[in-house]
């Protein structure tokens, strides 16, 4: 079942659990059975599904991850809390849900810090080890691993560390198979982890996990000092999702055990994947994945300085700590007013363009950009309008599939509560004029099928083509709608994905622009001549 | 001039030389005198403006800066290379340019990797050094300040750790204050770099600095390690905006200090401006503030979960590693379909509503609060919205200062490239029927202004109101400008600013309802009596 050789360290995943008490997120259960789909192919050893029983949305996850999921790696993993004060394990709900859920692994979260025991749980200090004892042993004797997360146990340890040990040591003796050991409140670094793993190990023998949030900025170096002081089970989430901050991040985590500490803890070819996995998870949620994150963000192995691009052209492992392919990820060139020429000459050979011999040309192209920037346009993110922008330089003028006469679009609000989008297109193409008009749910909608109403006699390779993404940026945030506006769209063909730029004070002409050249770029990936 | 007691400890600010490579970042003089401001209000100790000579924009940066910023805390920095090889300091017009900043201090930039004195600077181990010796001194005879960076040092360090630190004695000895180990690449862990500078330290006598960049995830850290190991100098950009990844992030660096270490770094009072400093600095570099970053995010102290909710009414210390107010920043208790009762009666609390007695009420509102959630709505970052909904439900019935009856938005592109964006709404306000049209530079634009002119008369408060942001984003990625739109505006009146969503189909519609709402709420702040 498992890729791994062993059950020597754990690699613990809660996205479907304390991930998703993120700010903006809002999973569903088709978006949980997803995510758990992606993670099981990364090749985590165990996935925290949720709490089965504290909401019926966690209870339907657990049923058709059984029914629906024939997992690889992972092991499912339920949530709950050590029974209730006074009530007998075998009596408490709570406990029932947790192994009605069928999860072959459980996660207890139990009170370690005293002062969370007398003001939350308000229940005394021998009857919360008492309710640690009994649960864990109840759900061993029912054949379920058992795990137990110490809440608070840093913030406890510092408070009355013999009283947090004693809380380790009970679950151990209980027959928890690890203890976790958790940073809740986020405000530790990395020193602190490591000599209270190091003491907690010593005094009590349990095996230990950490749980790290991420409130210092610490959370991916205090796992890994966990880690140091002889932790072999770390709890994470995909992208760091997670509450306030957020929880330690399993990716940067994860790659740094294994090419930095040259440890295995993921099946052969896992971290290849790394990247594309943390995209896709991001847009389950429906969040922009971070550019900036490490490893895997579309920034993580961009050079932009003009300094840096000279060199990376005698030796790209001068400049990368790592291959960004070991990861998934790609090294990219930044085309920006900052660029000089050797990154437009390195830009234009990633796109197939050997601009090496004309100076005058890359000195041209250099002027377009730096131009074309200051009005707002980002090439740095449409690599589409890019090219196209070079190939009207090198090739002298514009490929041009139609030339464009007018357009209008009208949104009403009717008095009955509907809407109405309709848009009118006039265009020329092979010499033909073209009058078009549509509806949509938008205006850019209905502009979009104008425009393909009008142009798919001539070119029909439009139909292949889907828009896949639409983003606004508003560029100078002072003055609300008056701004400037920015669009990227990025357009699918099934083949493959490309982003546009428009620019504008108005959203539907800056829209107008980004799907204009989308168009144009989408025709000359099809190998369509320009019959304008 | 400097607050602070001593220079005992540097708390560098390099945002403006080397957080401006961050892709996407593009800043003008401008935006580089506002943002110096920001820092020496802040109270870093040294201000990074630029490299002088580089461009002209760094150029003027340094004469304007002299000329119109009175710095109270920061001392301005230049950056450079050291000479060039076989040429002598006072005669490369690069470090001539240094000196003719004016910059009392100076940044040197020095390779110390053996493999880049090769391939990148193309000349011998020993002619780098004499670099570096000649450079620093012509520099320290001229009167200035000189820090030596040693780029890509712990990677050279691994490589050939003699020569590494040949080059930090090299510097130490000519006369630099501060050799600064530099990790370019951002490969390193903590523990790495606390046993290189703790050696290099031990070897060389140099004082130390550490410059660390975030590819691993780890820079807040790898700045600590060093800090643990002797270093007492951090070189850091607000927000951690740099190149790839980015750098070490000052705001989680100086609160670490301030707060876990007890070490004053800043002068008095200038954490509790952390939060506002942050926010000011991202809107300048026009990056949407990360709402996740430690300390400073509107979610780092924002609360969620229902378990937490009910236990934070006890004590709101068990569940923050620190008090935000310390760092400028609010606890928020988040409106979400995760939330229970106790954190609508939380959240009622924070805006005045005392709903605790009223429990057929608070299930109302959780009710109305999930169901409009499900349909894309958002109250985490529309409180303005979610005050409406609650206003509603208290008082049994929506507060209306009028009543639409239809509206229509047309844009057009004329043959001539010009565009013409007209709105008109038909309205109803105090028994009157209004019928307005307007212009705008957009559609967004036009309905606000035709809804102005409309209401002015009978409203003249809204002529204090002015919108200020405006967000727009796509629910589901997967069908381009098919998808659910979310508006989110932000609106001021010169006292305050208040968040509005709206959703829809379609990005004018949904636009529409969060002006509705924004400007419904900014006359019930204004203490205007519904006039419908």
């Amino acid at each position: 079942m498992k890729d791994l050789p062993d059950d020597g360290f754990h690699v613990f995943d809660t996205t479907l659990r304390d991930g998703a008490q993120r700010e903006g997120i809002n999973l569903t259960v088709a978006d949980k059975l997803t995510i758990a789909r992606h993670l099981d192919d990364f090749g985590v050893g165990f996935i925290e599904g949720g709490w089965p029983g504290a909401n019926p949305r966690d209870t339907e996850f657990f049923a058709r991850a059984r029914a629906e999921i024939d997992f690889r790696n992972a092991q499912l993993v339920a949530f709950g809390a050590t029974r209730k004060a006074g009530v007998r394990a075998e009596d408490d709900p709570q406990v029932k849900a947790l192994l009605d859920s069928g999860a072959p692994v459980i996660t207890l979260v139990a009170k370690s810090h005293d002062r969370h025991v007398d003001l939350a749980l308000r229940t005394t200090l021998e009857e919360n080890l008492a309710m640690v004892r009994e649960t864990v042993a109840h759900l061993r004797s029912q054949g379920r691993r058992v795990f137990l997360d110490c809440e608070h146990f840093f913030d406890g340890y510092r408070a009355n560390p013999a009283y947090a040990k004693q809380v380790v040591a009970t679950a151990h003796e209980a027959g928890a198979e690890v203890v976790i050991l958790c940073d809740t409140n986020g405000g530790m670094l990395p020193g602190q982890i490591d000599a209270v793993v190091r003491t907690v190990l010593a005094d009590t023998g349990a095996r230990l996990g950490i749980h790290a949030q991420d409130d210092t900025g610490c959370a991916v170096a205090n796992t890994l000092a966990a880690v140091d002081a002889g932790a072999t089970h770390v709890q994470c989430t995909a992208n760091g999702y997670g509450e306030r901050v957020g929880n330690a991040n399993l990716f940067p985590v994860v790659a740094a055990l294994e090419l930095k500490y040259g440890r295995r803890v993921l099946p052969e070819g896992a971290l290849e994947e790394m990247t594309r996995i943390s995209h896709a998870i991001a847009e389950v949620v429906n969040l922009t994945p971070s550019t900036h994150q490490p490893y895997v963000g579309v920034s993580a192995f961009a050079h932009k300085a003009g300094l840096h691009a000279s060199a990376i052209k005698v030796d790209p492992d001068l400049y990368q700590h790592i291959d960004p392919e070991r990861v998934g990820n790609t090294m990219r060139m930044l085309v920006s007013d900052m660029a000089g020429r050797a990154s437009i000459e390195l830009k234009g050979k990633e796109l197939g363009f050997d601009l090496g011999g004309d100076r005058a040309l890359v000195g041209r192209i250099v002027e377009r950009v730096k131009e074309r920037e200051l009005a707002g346009y980002t090439y740095e993110a449409a690599d589409a309008s890019f090219e196209l922008l070079l190939r009207q330089e090198v090739e002298g003028r514009p490929r041009r599939y139609f030339r464009v006469e007018s357009w209008r679009a009208i949104v009403e609000d009717r008095p009955d509560g509907t809407h109405a989008n309709e848009a009118t297109v006039k265009l020329w193409a092979k010499g033909e004029r073209i009058v078009a008009t549509a509806e949509g749910n938008g205006p850019v909608n209905a502009l979009d099928r104008a425009l393909r109403v009008g142009l798919e006699r001539i070119y029909p390779q439009l139909a292949t083509m889907e828009l896949v993404d639409y983003k606004v940026r508003i560029l100078e945030g002072k003055h609300g709608t008056e701004s400037t506006t920015r669009v990227l769209v990025s357009t699918a063909d099934g083949q493959g994905e490309w982003s546009t730029v428009g620019v504008g004070g108005n959203v539907i002409a800056a829209s107008w622009q980004a799907l204009d050249d989308a168009y144009a770029y989408g025709l000359l990936r099809a190998g369509v001549d320009p019959q304008e």
